[in-house]
């Protein structure tokens, strides 16, 4: 099997603005790129900035109208993994993450994801529930592990997020996680 | 208690080109226009185009930024019960709707809704399932009484929509609840 680095996408799916979202990606992208079983790419949804979905045709058919949609698939495509990185919006995960995976399909299929969720008191724990069945349908690989952040305890008054080793470590676990199964989900999607 | 006519929405759900969505919404909404317990108002969210969520306060707090939010704001809030129309893409419902919810907090709280749902084989069941997660959370009141709309069933070899009794059945039977449960709701909002 091929060693070389997994291609790590790490998606920011909140696009609002005064988000916390592009803080937690970038604690958990930083840990990342310690990890040399990884190559890390931040996948900011707000930069990536789609609009709300307008392809005509059947995103399983791969014959795409827009640039924009051509330069995610191709983004989408060029990694082995994900970690979806979201907030949690009346039970469920923003619009803007649907929005961006109802984009593309085949570019999913048979790759590895985790969920890094956070929120008040649950940490964004029904959003990460939510997420899970749509990763399913797309055929995805979602780990158990996950990192479940819990606002209340990690914001200081400045509403900055403070990390500690506990949650370094869930981060950890998941990217080892994450790694042991994307290398052989490579060579069935390479065969 | 009241005994106005009362207001529903039928909200499209999908805006994507091509869609059939607006079809069953008006299939809906001329069952609806027949019963003279509701004044039927169709919300078409491909044409009241709202981007993806941009307010930076929480929508509890209704202090909106963009006259987008405060026209939707106000339609929704003139409404007593909803029906929202939803395709299923990918085990949930589309971005579109999520995101049209999202940008408003109490206009739709202690308000009666019911879901049409259509797809393939399961006719939206996955996704209706994810709205009344939703909607719970809003504190909406969602009917058990739902249309599930099987596409493979239900299109002629042009791809419009042919509804028949049963369908129209099921409809019926939705307003039926969704009226009975909507007049006590309203007296709980105008309390």
């Amino acid at each position: 099997m091929s060693t070389a680095p997994l291609q790590l996408g790490v998606i920011v799916g909140s696009t609002r603005p005064g988000r916390i979202g592009r803080e937690v990606a970038d604690w958990f992208a930083a840990i990342a790129e310690r990890d040399a079983r990884f190559e890390t790419h931040v996948l900011d949804l707000a930069e990536i900035d789609l609009p709300l979905f307008d392809e005509s045709s059947h995103p399983a058919l791969g014959t795409y109208e827009h640039d924009h949609t051509r330069r995610w698939s191709e983004l989408v495509g060029a990694m082995d993994a994900f970690v979806f990185v979201i907030p949690e919006y009346n039970g469920g995960f923003p619009a803007s993450v649907k929005n961006a995976i109802d984009f593309l399909h085949r570019e999913w299929r048979d790759k590895a994801a985790a969920i890094v969720s956070y929120g008040g008191g649950s940490g964004g724990l029904r959003a990460a529930l939510m997420l899970r069945q749509v990763l399913n349908v797309l055929r995805m690989h979602a780990v158990l592990d996950a990192v479940t952040l819990r606002l209340s305890e990690h914001l200081d008054p400045e509403r900055r997020l403070v990390p500690d080793a506990t949650l370094d470590q869930q981060a950890n676990r998941l990217l080892g996680e994450l790694a042991r199964i994307s290398v052989p989900l490579r060579t069935l999607r390479h065969a």
